[in-house]
């Protein structure tokens, strides 16, 4: 997101400069958001095995949860006078992070591989929850409910690995 | 149930001492429907391994069965005169089993468990099907029905530990 | 479908006899996906084992969609003039394959034996599709639209057996 | 169904051998059901003259009835431990009545032919209520409920044949 | 219902003359349940008072489900041979009971005077599931579950009456 | 509608007697519709012959519409501070017309009668819509959407007696 | 639709004269479904006689078929670069054929009739099927999937008139 | 409408010359909505320029309304006992106005246009609300209630070309 | 609403200066809805006592439905060229009532307010009712069918506070 | 609000007084939203020009998301023990702010207008957000949900004025 | 929720210890929750008296409400890496209070008993808000959430006890 | 899709060859199909000027179309025996286009970058079909019906764009 790219305003009672910054923090999660539903899906066609059908259908309902935390991140960072990314070239550029590495493969393999991913994205979102609660608690609270939904679903994850003696 | 809580009428055509035997009869039933429904639950958080999604899933529509059942046969006690009893403490001091035994396990561990508790409730449901037949067929209705939908989710149970040669 | 049971129409700019001899195509087509819908309930009834659930609620879904197959091949068949045939014995006198051999037996012998039943339905739609295709584009469109969501099914089937290495 | 296809359980409180018998009982009613259901769609394409449409769309509900008593049966045979089979060739097999006997014609001429079926389906569900009532209770409910709808929907086919003075 | 009303037939597996004295039976609760609809909406018009807007709101629902109890004897008595009567003067002279005594009244006053009527009704559906269940399994089942909900909302009426302890 | 019966209100801006006037008139009117809705129910189950099955389902939404119509002129009696009485006695008692003749016959036998009975609802209603106009026009508009609906299923009626050159 | 009234392009990949030249084949099929929906409409209120409601019923969901087709022939003209004609005159001075010929008529004469309409349309819309296959695949398969509907529609029309033997 | 079209009924309480003439000032009614319908339909497709999405989705609702009128129309016609022409060469040969004159065009010239053809269409209906007043209110109040919805889609199309100061 | 806000048109058959003075007219009637909307919702919220939840849920239905006339009046007086004000200012200079008296209050102490404020509303709709209808019926039809709605929902308010001998 | 309206209670766990001041501060808030939701709409009515539909269409959802609004804040207010007032003249009275001050205008000047009353509106939402945040954190989860759609829409009112070089 | 119970993880970016200690906290919420839905439906049947009918309705609402905070409370409880208890016994052993003291009682009392039940569920459920934002800002949301609707709720339980002046 | 993640089995009825070729041409559809998701929300969020509200919310609806396309392409590359690849580096590093050159701009600006955008996506489309054609009348019949909605969506393109003189 270019300088040039920002608006003369940011929300009412929050300093410009202030607003821009926090925009510029939500950009990075966009990329990352924007790149798990891409991931979530590319699973959703890649698994195999006995349990192919549970997991296949598993993931869709996630894949509906994650873009909608797409378009609320980035109509949030307009709204604080950014101007949102949703470019794949900048996504790939900017990410600190390398392609999902399984194509197809068995289910577990696939769960235990999004996991990882799952981390990477929750602990990021919840470094931004800190940052921006000091300066703006509208940020904060959505990116406190999008990460209320991530951590439940990585649970998913973790439900299936785990081994228990009961 | 104590007896001073028994009103002055039972449901039309019946005997009042009739009614409200059979209401006494249905409040153990009660009391075995909602620990089952908070059994379900229970299970349903504390499934783990390979099978998570499917049998997770599978619990929920269940749950939602079994409370139904509660509130029909609360509203019948209500309906021959009785008081129904909904709580807690009641429930765990007039109980002849115990407590659900196992806590995270995996799901096979979990349904062979479930299995055990739906014979128990079911054969008791058939127990007071006969008991109320030969005095109200409206009571022996409502638990016909239940018994019904008890036994089809009891051959789920069944069919995932079933080993069949084809 | 005797003879003496054609109407002396077939649809407007097709010559008789070539809507009657797709109508006779059809027949062999509505028997096999007649047979289809009542296998694919047969398995959801007899399949066992620890993937039971996930199986077991995938098929019916397929049982409705191959039901509107068979609904829409059997009305183009008496939109061409013919007489459609829904009836047991002449399915079994007409087709040029077994009953389905499983009884109860494990999800993934099943899902194995299905993948065979569905390479058969979808070899003989794309034999008609040819067929009707220099003739009429209306059935051959029909066809086309079956044969899809069939092989997308089959997909389903087949995923489950694979073994891949990542 | 072949013995080996018997679990070793049946439902809660019934002695394994009443179970399995019933589950035999019900094997024959599934068949009837399943060519019911078959019947009804080829009359539902093969009707012809000018109630042409009533008839035609009066069918289509029933059929989804019958399909739905069809899985309530099966499912029943199940849970009582036994293989519920629904195979076609068993079936013309193991029934005592043949093919319908017509293919297309008028309305009136089907529904005096449906009729009779429906007198033949409804007379062997009686008979099997009869038998089931003094050992299951629930078995016994279910076929109450599935002739009480079989039976209103032959009063719409007789209602069509009667001459009234008014 | 006159006796030339009848047809030369009755549901199979029933003798005729069993099968058209049972339909005799209903017409009678095919009046009262008629006469109970329209009661039913004469307290909704006329109940006034403080507790106006609950009492209004809680009869409506029960006038569909007494409506949908009218059209199931009505349809029963049809499907049984015999021709349901739904006229106004024939209820009239037919019924051993009178027109509903209040008009606008106090709420409290109403639902004393409907738990009578309902008393009434209870009884006598009672009495013919007594007389019909030695004949006729069907019939029975379908009072059975009429005069569970009938039961229900009496509780409903009794429960406003009610003055308890605690 | 005894005098005891009127509040000491009616609508703002009417004269009192005026308003009780009207809602006298709308008395005999809601007696008609209720005995309209039982009538139409009565032939619901009665006709026979080959057009059963269309004039059977023709019937079922004209009775909600009906019953509608009734709860509105029920509720602007009350709003118009008199009582309106559902009783069918006191509706036996005040009705200038006798039972529907016709128990069990052809359809279009029925289809005549129900022609006449709805020739005599429409002109009175008629009547009170020019009566009511002069006083309370919304009456007025109540009485001429009931109308336009009851003319419109009239036309139904009719058009299936008429016979047409084309 | 006058030359003066094309767009500059056509859909990407074809011809821009191809695909105006395909637009124009298409304008004539437009004012042949516009006047289609409306003499659906003229039939639904002109059929009389004893089948009327049942005919009635049965064109308007046609008539929503048709009016959704209208739609998508204009919007595909439009899309190719054309400017669609949904006049009234000009498709009266644009048609080879004339209005419909009958206007209150027994169900019978006018089902014989739109047969006769049915025919022409279709007849018509295999024409240009065959014509724009070779140069558009997308129209081709427009035409196709409208004419598969239009063709089923017209068996309903046939098969009341067909007389069978059974 | 020819003479000939017209049955020897009309509504109860109307004189059978008096809703004859009704009809007739009806039907040209009946052709103007059935004009405005296709015309509204030409509109939403050819309208260009940078408000095309607004302008091309705000007359789908409006059609769907005008549609909703012109049977409303017809079927009153028919209810008055005439013969309702829905034929597009009568159309043209009946009205007083031509063709809607553009094809492609801006939206603001597209919406000045239709508001000339809504002035034609109000003004004629009101001086039909004038005259069906003194002989049948019941179609006074059909046209009333459309004449409101018209009128209110014209302050739309207005609201567009006007300027205001605020 | 001054008078340079007028547009230079007003619905097409009426004079300019009749549709602005019907526009005036409604002006006041927007505001006393607008004002009955605000105090229907202040009462929802204080009204206290053992009737509390009853008269809470009663009330929000009829918000929505205010709400809706508020919009259809407003709505009319742009169709008829004025310029509608919903300023809170402005309708607190222009009204001839007062702020509604009550704050937090028992049920039946508000609904006796409320029923007051109902009178004032409903007296002041039926003088413009008389006053539009010599001039637009549009606009008298509008006023009478909100009319029918308030004053039923007066009866409401009345019927809580009746006192009936039964 | 006036001192003798507050009850002796407020929500669990938070001093009576800070409850009640919190109640204090929330009532300001409720005129504000009030207002807010009566201006949106009067700019649904006023707006005109070339993006007329656009705009007033845009408006509708917002309504109903501030009378949401409005309606969660009363509510908390009674819940905190306070007397919410939706009085017309008390909001007058109560506000800091004057009428909206347009009234027919064109789009782009009624969105710059309103840009102006979001931004007085969400700056004092944001104060008290920072004031309750310090006491009851239940009440300032409300504020900041109620702000985050208030921005947004904001943003919406902003993106229709910027002009960006892309 | 024995100590062995614990997953080796928790959520990302909150160290081990912590969440564990969260989850061990959300357990005596779970029990004080699922406590909360048992003791509703007890209400919920046995309320008596004048009032019945509105208490009895407005408590349903609520236990879905209250279930679903249980079901949302236990995933995070195993989101945190904890197993989540639904026992009964475990309940009753762990819990500080008893058991609901009511049986059959009037709706008033039964109003004041369950406020004090509200007020010991809501002040624990601040308790835990206060020391879970230290750690974990997504748990103190959810239990922010949560007090909202219940706080609400006893508003509702207070508002028929609150004796007002007016 | 490197070589080895192929299956060893393709659709029924093709050579395992054509099979895995076809996959090959529609795994870079697929990454044409995500990229454009991916632009169109891009521009969904940075529209700006006087027509953003009407370009904002049509671009919606044919997001959720092409993501659809995504997955329709996605199965059937499996289904063929391949594997899909989702992901975002690789799609960047296949593609012979770039990033979609516009951040914040006009909607005009914006419209005319589209429709670029779109010849080029329709264009290699269309260039698949003919290819696949020749092989599997299946997946051409898939592009088909996707090029069909991306035409159609382009014609929106356009007519912004178009000046007509009408």
């Amino acid at each position: 997101m270019a300088d040039e790219q920002f608006a003369d305003y940011t929300v009412p009672g929050l300093a410009t400069e202030n607003g821009h910054e926090i925009a510029g923090l939500l950009q990075i999660r966009l990329h990352a958001l924007n790149d798990l539903q891409l991931t979530l899906k590319h699973v959703h066609w890649n698994v195999t095995g006995p349990h192919f059908i549970g997991v296949h259908e598993m993931i869709d309902p996630q894949v509906t949860t994650v873009r909608g935390f797409v378009d609320e991140l980035a109509e949030r960072i307009a709204t604080l006078g950014g101007s949102p990314s949703g470019r794949t070239g900048e996504l790939v550029g900017a990410r600190h992070w390398g392609d999902y590495p399984l194509g197809k493969a068995d289910t577990m393999t696939h769960l235990t591989e999004l996991d990882k991913v799952y981390s990477g994205v929750i602990s990021d979102h919840r470094e931004v929850i800190a940052k921006s609660g000091q300066v703006d608690p509208i940020t904060e609270d959505i990116l406190i409910g999008q990460t209320k939904e991530l951590e439940q679903f990585q649970w998913f994850l973790r439900a299936h690995q785990e081994r228990s003696a009961g």
